[in-house]
Parts: C-alpha cells; sequence; structure tokens
C-alpha cells in the first residue's frame, strides 16, 4: 500500500465512524445537527485522526477500536476552524472551496454547532472510558486531561488568542512560534499521544512520538503558510495571498521562502528520525511527514 | 444556620476553588484569562455548585473534596451565558449590572473565553478523576459522559437553538418546555446527579435526587420568567420586560400570572417531597427550592 492509499483508506474509516457517532441530521433541534454535519464533512483530510490511528499501528496495535478517539479529535479541530472563520475572528467566506458555517447557518448556529461539537468530543472520549476495561480507564482519563489541556487556554486557544490580537502588526519570532506551536502544534500533539497512549506506549515510545508529532506540527505550520505563497487557488479552495494582506506574521515573511523550505526539511528530518526504534509499522507516519514537503492543499 | 448563611458560606467556598483552579490573570495570553475570569467572577449565585456540593450532603457524604467538580458546573453555566450574550445571540449590553464580555473584550475575545471555559471545565473533571482512587474512576468517567450530555446538542445546546429559532414567533406549550428542560434543566439535572454519583449514592437515591432536579428546574425557570415581568430592575441589574419586548415564549405569556405562580408552587413542592427518603442533611436542598418562590434576583 501507498500513503495516497492508506490516507484514503483510513480517511473513509473515519468519515463512516464521525457519522456514526454524530446525531443525524433529523435529530431535533435538526438545525444544529445540520450545521455539526456541514463543517464536519466539507472535506478535512483527516489528519487528526490518522496520526492517531497511525501511532497507534507504529507501536504494533491495532487501531481500529480507537476511532472514537481519532474522531473525538477532528470534531475538536472542526469547531476551532468554525469559530475561526467568524466575521469577530478571521471572517472567511469560504473554506475548502464551500461556504463557512456561519455564511450557510448564520452567526449564531455557527457558534452553537462549534459549541457542540467540542462538548460532543468530550462525550466521546468518556465513552470510550466507561466502556473500556478497568486496566485503560486511568489511560481514558489521562487522555481526556491531554486532549483538554492541548484545545484550551494554554493550548490551542491561547495560539488563536495571540493570533488574533497580533493581527495587523509586526510581530516577533517568538510570538509566531508560539503561535503555531499552540494554534495547530498542540493538537497535532495531543493526536499522536492519544493514540500512543491507548496503545498502551511505553515512556520512552511516548517520548519518540512526542518529538515526531512536535516536528511534523511545525514542518506543517511552515508549508501551510507556504501555500498561502506558492499554492494554487483551485487545489486550495480558497484564495493565496490572504496573509500578506491581511499583513500576517508567517514563516516566509519572517524568514524568506529559501529559508523556510529549509526549515520545513528539517522538521520532517528530526519527525522521521524519531520513530527509528518503533516497534511497529512505521512507514506511514514517515511517509505522512515526508509528504508535507510536496502537499498542494 | 439558615439558608442565606449556608449559601453565603458555600459560595466563598465555591469562588476561592474557582479561582485557584483558573489561570491567574498574569498568565499569557493574559487577555483571555482576564475575560474568563470577569464573567466567572460577575455576581454569580453559585447555583450549580451549590447543587452539586448540597445533593453529596443529602446523602450523608462530605462534599469539600467535590469542589473541583462543582467548579466545572459553573464554567459550563458561564460559558453558555458569555455565548448567550453575544450579538449573534440575545445580544445583551448587561447581566447582572455589568458589562458583558463582548462589550469590554470584543466578540472575538468573548467566544474564545467561553470555549476556553468549556473547555477547561472538561479538564477539571478529567483531573479529578485522574487523581481519584481506582474504585472511583468508573464513577468520574461517567460524570463526564454526563455533563457533556447535559451540556451538549441533546442538552443545554439544543434549548439555545429551539430559544435562537424561536423567537419572535409565536411557540407551543411543548417549545417552551423543550427550551427550559434542556436550556437551564439539564444542566441543574447533571450538577445534581454529578454530586450524587461523587458521593456514591444507591439507584434510588440517584433517581430520587433526578426528580428533585427535574422539579428544581422547572421551579427556577418558572420563578425566572415571573421576575422578567413583576422584578426590580435595580436587585436583578437588568431591565425587566425583555421577554416581552422580544416576544419570548413565557411561561407567563402562555399560562398568566398567576396559573404560572401556582405551576412554580407544584414543582417545588414535588422536589421537596423526593428528598424524603435520603439519608444524609437535606434541609439545604429543601430551603433552596422553597427559596425560588420568593426570590428577588
Amino acid at each position: 500500500m501507498d500513503l495516497k492509499q492508506y490516507l484514503r483508506a483510513k480517511a473513509g474509516e473515519v468519515d463512516k465512524a464521525l457519522s456514526a457517532l454524530l446525531p443525524e441530521r433529523w435529530v431535533y433541534p435538526e438545525i444544529i445537527h445540520e450545521a455539526m454535519r456541514y463543517s464536519l464533512f466539507a472535506g478535512g483530510k483527516r489528519l487528526r485522526p490518522i496520526l492517531c490511528l497511525a501511532s497507534a499501528e507504529a507501536l504494533g496495535k491495532d487501531s481500529n477500536h480507537l476511532l472514537p478517539v481519532a474522531c473525538s479529535l477532528e470534531m475538536i479541530h472542526t469547531y476551532s476552524l468554525i469559530h475561526d472563520d467568524l466575521p469577530a475572528m478571521d471572517d472567511d467566506d469560504y473554506r475548502r472551496g464551500k461556504l463557512t458555517n456561519h455564511k450557510v447557518f448564520g452567526e449564531g448556529i455557527a457558534i452553537l454547532a462549534g459549541d457542540a461539537l467540542l462538548t460532543r468530543a468530550f462525550e466521546l472520549l468518556a465513552e470510550v472510558g466507561c466502556q473500556a476495561e478497568s486496566s485503560m480507564k486511568p489511560v481514558a482519563l489521562q487522555v481526556i486531561c491531554e486532549v483538554a489541556r492541548a484545545a484550551g487556554s494554554l493550548g490551542m486557544i491561547g495560539g488563536q488568542v495571540v493570533d488574533l490580537v497580533s493581527e495587523g502588526r509586526p510581530i516577533e519570532c517568538e510570538t509566531l512560534t508560539y503561535i503555531h506551536t499552540h494554534k495547530t502544534g498542540a493538537l497535532f500533539t495531543a493526536s499522536v499521544r492519544a493514540g500512543a497512549l491507548m496503545a498502551g506506549a511505553s515512556e520512552q515510545e511516548l517520548e519518540a512520538l512526542t518529538v515526531y508529532a512536535e516536528n511534523f506540527g511545525l514542518a506543517f505550520q511552515i508549508t501551510d503558510d507556504l501555500l498561502d505563497i506558492t499554492g494554487d487557488e483551485t487545489k486550495l479552495g480558497k484564495p493565496v495571498g490572504s496573509d500578506e494582506r491581511n499583513k500576517k506574521a508567517t514563516y516566509p515573511s519572517l524568514y524568506g521562502l529559501e529559508k523556510s523550505r529549509e526549515l520545513a526539511r528539517e522538521a520532517v528530518a528530526k519527525a522521521v528520525s524519531a520513530l527509528g526504534s518503533l516497534p511497529g509499522s512505521i512507514w506511514p507516519l514517515e511517509q505522512l511527514a515526508r509528504y508535507l514537503l510536496e502537499r498542494e492543499t
């Protein structure tokens, strides 16, 4: 199997599980479930759930029973996108070529759909814990803790706050690093660690996968910034150049294109080399990191 | 001790715990922690945490170690108020006589402060589970499940959705009941049940306290509607008559003042009689329900 096939297979499993784990669109009050599903099935690449599943596989464990945990991470990611797109934040009308949630359902419902996805994510993680055998319950609780911390005011929300208050003014390297490690990095790391913890990782294995995740997140962000300059609008489903128009600090704006590409390559190399000692199937994580350097969306 | 002293003592404990359980206002990024604390310490009565603590006491258990669970319920309540007050929802400038969160910090930060309080609430519940002894871990997981369900799209958020889409149009009794049992009732019930579960309630005790909570929630909502007509603006800290101006369906608008008062009395009587068989100190729950009939705020 090559990476493309692997990603397609995993994304298919995640999509099926996501749909089964959310109230149907005809469940009252219908509009909130329609709104939750609208953004959840708007073409996401399912990177976070796949990182979670692939981490368990890198430890030689079956990942199928981790689908609910993986899905909770996608719900949290989707909630953050819905809220980020609101007029009071980034004010985006389109994402992945589709109208954003508030453009379709109105701001009030969009805010509530985000709230509901976040809440459902934690319910789901707790359900996994409730159904797990005794020995896994402490692990399930630790996963909830870590995911919440990664998503909270000292994690993802903190990153979004700094991004929001920095818009339109010059920022320093440290601020850019803070935004990225928190706004996107924290949830990538939590996704990998959640999979590893649920798969019974040893301390050393957890540490190795954490190094992988942190460098994966860094490479993801740099290549995301690069795509906003060199990407293809049709493939991206959104206009390029928005970072420059909004005077957002990015890796290319601080370091230039060439140096940014080099930093991305370095991060991928570090991510890949951290996988060396793991006992399971490491190629999906390895390929996934390398793919960042040639991503088009 | 009378109810007033009891409420003051418990609210004091809750306030102290809340402050200790949130990042300080000087923790980076400062503005989000200021915004979280602003609304959390804006004069709430701490009803939900007190219901949680008093439920454990009604079972003859010490409630002190339940403070973090109690605080998580207040955080969820506060997040829901911040989001409800937003321009895209109820568009309120004042709450309890103070400017609403978005009037002070802006809409973007207000949305994120709500998100962060919700996320911190689940982190806190998971921390309680992580620190609990083995036998309590399944209970902690069940509490997270129940609280999430009560707060989600089939609970509190569902109620807010129906409230939002019903504004300005005539609604039926069933819709009003749906809004109230979900928008406010679900979290009251979860608060009582969380305290009971953590105190090791038997099936029967849990059932009795659930009946108490459901009727408490109903009486709370009816008296809330009544206050919007007959209340004192200075004491309430907000203008009265807003429900009528916004054409909101309320108990008085559907049933008239007298019948509404009778319904509230009936609900309080049912709540109180459900407490009869409990082994602990039931007077705080009893008095708390009776107090709804004479509340001024």
